[in-house]
């Protein structure tokens, strides 16, 4: 793919996240795109995040992975809906069901699809699939950052 | 506190968790504890593990804390409800709600409680709260693993 990540046009004072900030050199750096509708994310997690049961990827790193995939998929669909650049969004509220293990030192595929848009708020439904099978499905409700770096707005 | 950790007591084969294991050299490492009625663990996060917006903590890392404490607190609550030793539980589902930002570089108070024990399944309500504020809630469904490192079951 050509085109620059959705995390590529995040402002420099919000791309310092573990999971998703090009500047966060000890981070995850995982990137988003656009397959159609969707959005997808590649990712293969070091071994060092195994699970408790051996073999497999830890939940936090399925639940890490869902979420800043789900970020970057409301900034990038609410960013299309109103033709405006992409602004960075946070996350109000996650689920991660979890349906199958998931194998370390296994390329991931993560999908989002954002099923509303209502102002401010974004809803993403995601999985997460390895080798074609369902190992997760998550759902995040992410709320849009104002415009400027000042103080972050309390969530209810 | 001077008795041993929830996750002290977890099968080597089982202790290698990320967020949780305590043979994991590059992971968390985190601990819980009876609290009376309730499980208690403490945790400063590393720096790196900023969020998006500077000097928060990333979600990710929330939720790992939130699942990880979750788990133990399942482990836990089961022995003691059976009389019986610490096994291992999984995650079947987690949702953490995220109620204001999460600081860096301050410790961190994870608190949980068992609200049913049905067979191997085990249910769990969670705090985060830092400097007594409260952060994030979280839920989940934690489902005990059979006896011995056999595969792990597909989950519904």
């Amino acid at each position: 793919m050509t085109e620059k990540a959705f995390q590529e046009h995040y402002p420099d004072e919000f791309a310092n996240c573990y999971g998703c900030g090009r500047l966060n050199e000890h981070g995850l750096q995982i990137k988003s795109y656009w397959d159609g509708d969707e959005t997808v994310c590649h990712f293969t997690p070091d071994s060092k995040y195994t699970g408790g049961f051996p073999g497999f990827l830890y939940g936090g790193m399925i639940a890490s992975l869902i979420d800043c995939h789900g970020a970057a998929t409301a900034s990038a669909a609410k960013a299309r809906a109103e033709g405006k650049p992409i602004s960075r969004f946070v996350t109000a509220s996650l689920k991660v069901d979890f349906r199958a293990p998931t194998p370390i030192n296994t390329e991931l595929t993560i999908r989002g699809k954002a099923t509303e848009i209502k102002g401010r708020k974004v809803l993403v439904d995601l999985t997460l699939t390895a080798c074609g099978k369902l190992c997760a499905e998550g759902s995040a409700v992410m709320v849009q950052i104002p415009d400027g770096p000042g103080p972050l707005p309390e969530k209810k």
